[in-house]
């Protein structure tokens, strides 16, 4: 059976709709997705907003409540049926995330196992036929195919040599 | 750079202790470690007092002031110059365990970073030329060089295919 390994925020849990969110709650500015196409969510505030963007991901309840990518569930439960399939997240950079992100997924993807869930930082130490990620860090230190997950952010050059997924129905057509 | 992968329970944090410890303070009988040789500590306590036993890893607080395995801390740090030095606990076994691990890993082993932490269920996922396991299970599904760190309970026929080290001082002269 081959592996996939898949990446948490932006491939299967919008993190960058919490930025949006959580950045119109505390400044009343609506920035959506479609405003910064190719760019970080933090190159597009003004410079002295900045530092309290960068900090959002380290606040309590940052990764709890984040909306599901559409169709991921139904995509990966169909998935788990012919491929092994682990959730590889790197979130030893957010220390708080880490038992927000393990709730998150007993809550949202019940069918996959806790046997199936890595926490980890660099993504150099996973083995696996397949990696499915929105950041090119994590792609580019991967032995097997490494497929990009479009998210605003990874609209860039840079990318180009990565296969490309822009959506769950696409990664059910490359898999199924 | 070769990598080698190190397991934290029983092999750089005491947790066999912890168990000892805690059972002395809930039912006033001490077992010491040369008590079990060869055995899970649960095989060595009264069938009833069982259930409590196997639920002390799942209790907050449990693995947040395990003591370090004696010579751990020099003889990593004297490792990390001359290896990549990845951390593997398979914490996702109790949940409450994630984030007290990375405290622990904070205070005790400064020096390796969080990019070179992995919390898991699984240690087939992990891609290293060497890892160090008290448990059977991690080091049968390892693709690279399995080495055995002594701990009571594994003194078993079944790890006698690994290589065993007894103690950090084995250890460093193994590597280095």
């Amino acid at each position: 059976m081959k592996r996939i390994a898949i990446d948490m925020d932006d491939v299967i849990a919008d993190a960058t709709q919490k930025f949006c969110d959580m950045y119109e709650a505390e400044f009343g500015i609506r920035i959506a997705k479609h405003d910064f196409l190719g760019k970080e969510f933090h190159e597009v505030v003004p410079t002295e907003h900045q530092k309290f963007v960068y900090e959002y991901p380290f606040r309590k309840g940052f990764f709890q409540d984040l909306k599901v990518i559409p169709h991921a569930q139904e995509v990966m439960l169909r998935l788990s049926k012919k491929y092994e399939i682990f959730i590889v997240s790197a979130a030893m950079e957010f220390p708080l995330s880490l038992s927000e992100k393990y709730q998150w997924m007993s809550e949202h993807f019940p069918f996959i196992s806790w046997h199936h869930i890595v926490f980890c930082g660099s993504k150099s130490i996973i083995k696996a036929d397949y990696l499915i990620d929105d950041r090119i860090k994590n792609l580019k230190n991967f032995d097997g195919k490494a497929i990009v997950f479009t998210a605003p952010h990874n609209l860039k050059d840079e990318y180009e040599s990565f296969t490309r997924v822009n959506s769950w129905v696409e990664i059910e057509k490359m898999f199924l």
